[in-house]
């Protein structure tokens, strides 16, 4: 393509052409960013990475970008994003009743956003909704309620706080009659290793709803204005009485709270963490971050590398040898499958979860596997459990699975990637998957057809 | 809050600084823009407009950014996208078959993103899936699959084109086995006002279906590759059949080409617009491009604000009076409601269509509406054909209704704005609400809650 050919991009950026767009260039050498590359390095040594290794090579940068991107809230400002956009509008304060919308309720509903959990650094995603109560004869530019609230958002944050501060900024740059927000927010469950292989209901998500009202909105006696603004969303999916009984259990949403392993933390990789913080320009010493290296650092070390792999051999080997010796396994012309068992996968391009379903396709006898599903969901599980890319995770699944259910193997993978929807991208509901195929499947396009039309037609990984 | 008080946001940018985020500012001085702005100014005379009235005092200023926003890509290089996020994986060319998907097929499903139609200049909606089997022993990081797409969107495109674009650029860039794109396009159909009050089936979309394929998927001997892709995408919504007979008619898939209006155009209008192709960097004259500013100013006169307003009022003040003769017009405690009227309008600060339903409630007797629904469809969209925003739409309507519904009024808009999806917020599935209430409706908060809750719990408008 000419694109390709043209080339004029830098000029065109050395030109200080700035069309608004999520540049991924610029602000690389900045203090802030390199100390954040630096602080990775030291992380992704505590793993028993060498982090000149092609794949991690860029790593570094990339986290801190990310990172970095996902925190430029702080950099911004409220009255900057609202001015100008607060338009007049007759009605407003003429006796015909709350006459118009410029004198009722307005509401921007299912606002897609991303913000950053205090607690451990993962991404919590947030579908929001605002609604105000215009007075002083104005109304705001629709877009402005997204933009403010994409302030709070890109900082580290819980939602309660992320709610009241949303809602605090409009409340003073709109100075309208009531401000309302209402978040719904989704927090990544990640299990450890241990209780992703023995807990097969592990719930891979933390639900909370939170709200927030000023104005009229935070009058005892207004239980009716918030009746209106819920009604408006309830059609939207969302039950009152939820929002109503679940706003005061906020205490430990982040599952990082209750999550528990072992090992003596790295002090480098605590340092390191904390050195993150104050490049993002947070203080590692306010009480709700004061945690936050060590839970970050546990967490990561889920993905420690070199344990999982002494483990796996001992593991693959010794099933084979099971096998081998009971010698009844023979394969027939019988496709089988083992479909949806679920990963947990850490990108190691940006240090982001992504997690999914694995689908296993392969001839065995009378539609029976000579493993059982639970060992084909501990390969899938060991395979996760470090740093890994999709395509490579796929083929090392098929690899795998070949030295027990033989050599014609279809090996599925669909997965939602952290990295794909809480960096400038923001490709909310985006999905990617990848394919193996050994042997049989191929060489034959039917088999890979007839294997493909039953994997369920659902969505594998939803917030 | 703090950040409104912080007021560092202009140092910062004054450093230099830039995150990546999608800032509003810059570029407000280049002649390119300037030249919008101009062209934008010509545009609201014609429509009988004073851009100087308060609420379209920044318009020029607005569309003028989103539609260079909506257009970033001519300026972008896929080399510069795609460098740097080429890794090497093992596997890819081992002798065990395509094994691994370092060997298999790579697929990014369900990427949101926005286009700008070259036969109208209104925006487009693209769900992209792209697909690519690597080859070289590298993949390519996921988020440039997207990032690829997005330069060839932010042009004026046409689906096919826009899906060749995509194809060859890939293919050219990260040197694959090959790459497949599949695209599901919507362009909004908005009617003109007669079809709007005569057709009651008037459908709001145009879907386009295509697929481009490059390498082992641009062979005619490859149908059992298309078919492994296709069966990937098929689970997430997509019928191979619908792919493979759709490609071929994409002669006009874009609604003006139908669109037809006796209006003489206004030599300067047509100036105007073919100045903004310039602008973007187009050139007016490639061939797609003739009948553009035709097109656009033929669509744009649609809003044309003085005619519909002498329409109104014969309108409203014949029915008025036929109501008094009949005098059969008694309120009695029956809430009644009108709901899912369609409406069609145009945003005054972005010149952009926004569209949904509007509901109406109000006291009547016997459940019986004294005037019919077609003719409360019809004030709705004397309305909505003009430049607009919501907050008053609701307004206007609640007042105009009361004339013949009575003094107790509630009315609901449900709207998607493509200001909220096609510029820099592009928040795809958000939604917007108004109501305004007059006489009972405004003091007596269980008559409100009564009519909420009859209104329907459906997206009030799909793309």
């Amino acid at each position: 393509m000419g694109a390709l050919d043209e080339g004029h991009y830098d000029v065109e950026l050395g030109n200080g052409v700035n069309l608004g767009g999520c540049s991924e260039l610029g602000f690389e050498e900045e203090p802030e960013t390199l100390a954040i590359e630096e602080a990775v390095k030291v992380l992704l040594q505590g793993l028993g990475e060498d982090f000149n290794r092609e794949g991690l090579r860029k790593t570094p940068l990339r986290v801190a970008k990310a990172l970095r991107e996902g925190t430029r809230g702080y950099k911004q400002n409220v009255k900057d994003v609202v001015s100008g956009a607060l338009f007049p509008e007759a009605g407003l304060e003429s006796r015909v009743g709350h006459a118009g919308g410029a004198g009722g309720l307005v509401i921007v509903r299912d606002l897609d956003l991303f913000s950053t959990c205090e607690s451990c650094l993962l991404p919590f995603q947030v579908k929001c909704h605002v609604g105000y109560v215009p007075s002083g004869r104005r109304v705001v530019g629709l877009s402005k309620l997204s933009r403010v609230a994409e302030v709070f958002g890109k900082r580290l944050q819980e939602p309660q706080r992320l709610a009241n501060e949303i809602c605090a900024a409009l409340q003073q740059g709109i100075k309208p009659t009531g401000v309302a927000v209402v978040l719904q927010c989704s927090h990544i469950h990640f299990p450890n290793f241990e209780s992703a292989l023995f807990d097969p209901n592990h719930k891979g998500w933390v639900k909370m709803l939170v709200r927030s009202g000023s104005g009229v909105f935070d009058n005892e006696n207004t239980a009716d204005i918030w009746t209106d603004f819920l009604s408006l969303l309830r059609f939207r999916g969302i039950n009152i009485e939820d929002v109503c009984s679940r706003v005061s259990n906020n205490k430990s949403w982040c599952p990082s709270h209750t999550f528990c392993r072992a090992a003596a933390s790295d002090s480098a990789m605590l340092g390191a963490v904390a050195s993150i913080l104050c490049s993002l320009g947070e203080d590692p010493s306010r009480k709700e971050l004061v945690e936050t290296p060590t839970r970050f650092v546990k967490w990561l070390m889920n993905f420690k590398n070199t344990n999982l792999d002494l483990k796996l051999n001992g593991f693959v080997r010794s099933k084979r040898d099971s096998l081998t010796s009971n010698g009844d396994f023979s394969y027939e012309e019988h496709l089988c499958s083992e479909l949806n068992l679920s990963f947990w996968s850490q990108c190691e391009h940006h240090l982001l979860p992504f997690h999914g379903v694995v689908h296993i396709g392969y001839y065995g006898s009378n539609g029976f596997s000579p493993v059982g599903k639970s060992f084909l969901q501990s390969i899938v599980h060991l395979y996760g459990f470090k740093l890994q890319v999709q395509e490579r995770l796929t083929r090392q699944i098929a690899e795998t699975v070949s030295s027990f259910l033989g050599e014609d193997i279809i090996v599925v993978v669909e997965a939602s990637h952290t990295c794909m929807i809480s960096r400038g991208i923001e490709k909310f509901g985006s999905s990617t998957a990848t394919i193996a195929v050994l042997g049989r499947f191929s060489t034959d396009p039917s088999a890979r057809a007839k294997f493909l039309q039953i994997i369920p037609n659902s969505s594998p990984c939803e917030g």
